[in-house]
């Protein structure tokens, strides 16, 4: 659905060194993660983060005006290091309540497509 | 996965009336929604409202203490009436931002099966 207004593709980036980072611990979890998406970090990039600033699905739908090219980075189990939520051109909080990884992906996608329609304006959003 | 931790049965009531009432209007279509939801009304009963108590995974798992007969509602595209909230022991918001009736309904699922998961002190939440 969201193809009709945008590209978009997913990429889930779980390698060997995250895989094995996670049974270390937390520090070395989220150096992983780090690591492995850094190469990615191009255009206006966002993460998902508790710690992130909660947003409406307007204030959502306005992100589509910042740049064409739009990353947004999901956490593992620990989230993402502060070194990384740093490069950020933004950092939002889906919820105060705490989703699966599979979850967030859902609710993000499902924003994704509700902000593109704002901004179209196509009657999904209403 | 929830039915490993208690009984669970999610009812879609979607009557006639309630089809018609969409179509006049906002104050018609949540009155609808009232005279739908309210023969439900039993044990502890919490609505989902954007205007409800934001809490996190951890205090919604405290739900489960409070009754061993607990009832969701999720009112249609307008919400719910205030005299139907009036009528609730909670009123909880799962987001600022607005997810679409199936979206909703798989965020509450999991917060059932993660609270559910603390409260039994099983490691999923984790």
């Amino acid at each position: 659905m969201i193809k009709r207004f945008a590209d978009i593709e997913c990429k889930t980036v779980f390698n060997k060194n995250i895989a094995q980072s996670q049974t270390k611990g937390e520090k070395e979890a989220k150096i992983s993660y780090t690591k492995a998406y850094e190469p990615f970090l191009k255009g206006y990039n966002i993460s998902l983060d508790v710690r992130g600033q909660k947003i409406d699905s307007f204030e959502f739908a306005k992100i589509f005006e910042k740049s064409s090219n739009i990353n947004f980075f999901i956490g593992g189990a620990y989230g993402l290091e502060d070194k990384f939520l740093a490069k950020m051109d933004k950092v939002i909080s889906l919820s105060d309540l705490t989703y699966a990884h599979k979850i967030a992906k859902v609710v993000l996608f499902e924003q994704i497509y509700r902000g593109l329609c704002i901004k179209a304006n196509h009657p999904y959003h209403k």
